[in-house]
């Protein structure tokens, strides 16, 4: 609940995570969170606390993150998210959406679903307008074995291989409802694009699933391989950990909203 | 002709124009054509001269230039692509396709359309991920509006409305053959494209048509006013220059590959 002569107010907020340390606030460098309370701090003149659907990593983007701030200066929200924008400046991070929320709603506990998307550019060539955007991989992927092999992975499972070991969950038990990989024909060319979505993923487990799929496109794995890696509940099963900068958090779903 | 010894190889180069002064060689700054130029120095120890489909401005991108270069080590091409992406490394430029072609295969002169796509983001929060590849508008626009508008611009016209006033063209006369306008869901979010086709452009031809079609979009052209804009051949009836870097070369068309 918001504290007295205090109001809620939702965010939507888009990020290129290139120059930041992730969304969080770190004590070692920039952070997409430290550039939001800051712009906050310019506009109201309060210590305000960000609190968002998702944690990301270094260089992992967002479309879409929700995110909340408690604030009470009296603005309205689309003043509050130009005001933001403004502040936020130089900083690749926009506000796309403002609304006051009840005290009730919380970005990240009345969450009840979230959505990524990862892209890999297979060219040889180095990319340019897409650097930083998407993982480039030099081999020929064959994205129907990789969807194929994805399939293993739907549906309620010890994610121990898919965890990372800094993960801070109480348990690896999590369900995973959709992993799709399509090709799409995308405006900087030809990418394969992996669609996971669930309640809540363990830290590093989109990337880890998207390696070992990548190690199956290439021809490298067997499409059984990764349902062999899940069962070893074993970290040491990984195949590969995809690198953050082809990942986009990309939507956050609440129950008023579902 | 390629001079003897030499052989012509034909390269389709994709570029983020932003930290370029364009694509062609500059006395006061970098250019994609330098960039190229030395890494083929730096490969095959030879001074050689790329010659390339379009010329573009500061910001202006590309997805498929077409170039070509003679040059006489002997060299596969796929061995001379691979060499020149390291060497480009750490320009954003790349190398996604090179050929040997005949001796009488001009990357500008063979060349007989043009292709270009103009992206404009439609939204009041500043660009983060698509920063420097779209032109942000934060007016609503009509893109139907500016659809019809774009219509009257098609066919043989005298462009000097149109025309930048450096323009080093003979004539002003162009036939336009495709301009449309469209709305598409783009990955980074809803955004407006317009296709333009010609067999060649007068120097800021597709940014003038652009900047007048996003008047018409905004409300603050009527749609009639880009004919009159046309007719009026006249560079002081221009509404408005589109800025750089929405900008896209996006294919060079040959005889042998219509």
């Amino acid at each position: 609940m918001t504290a007295p002569g205090t109001k809620r107010y939702a965010l939507t907020i888009e990020f290129d995570g290139t120059p930041f340390m992730g969304l969080q606030r770190q004590p070692h460098g920039p952070s997409v969170q430290q550039a939001l309370e800051d712009a906050a701090k310019a506009v109201t003149g309060e210590d305000v606390t960000l609190h968002s659907a998702g944690r990301t990593d270094t260089g992992v983007h967002a479309l879409a993150m929700r995110s909340h701030m408690d604030i009470e200066k009296d603005i309205a929200p689309f003043r509050l998210m130009e005001a933001l924008n403004y502040h936020l400046r130089p900083n690749p991070v926009a506000v796309l959406a403002c609304e006051e929320v009840a005290g009730d709603w919380h970005a990240r506990f009345s969450c009840i679903e979230r959505r990524y998307v990862y892209r890999i550019a297979s060219r040889r060539a180095p990319l340019t307008l897409a650097k930083n955007r998407a993982w480039q991989v030099p081999q020929e992927l064959d994205h129907n074995a990789m969807h194929r092999a994805a399939q293993a992975l739907v549906g309620q499972h010890d994610f121990t291989t898919f965890r990372s070991v800094q993960c801070q969950a109480a348990s690896p038990l999590k369900t995973l409802d959709r992993l799709d990989v399509e090709r799409v024909d995308g405006f900087y060319g030809d990418e394969i694009r992996i669609y996971a979505e669930a309640r809540s993923f363990l830290h590093h487990q989109v990337r880890s699933m998207v390696g070992c799929l990548a190690l199956v496109g290439m021809g490298r794995w067997e499409e059984e391989q990764v349902a062999e890696a899940l069962a070893a509940r074993d970290r040491q099963a990984l195949g590969l950990n995809a690198p953050p900068h082809g990942l986009y958090f990309v939507e956050a779903i609440y129950p008023d909203e579902a």
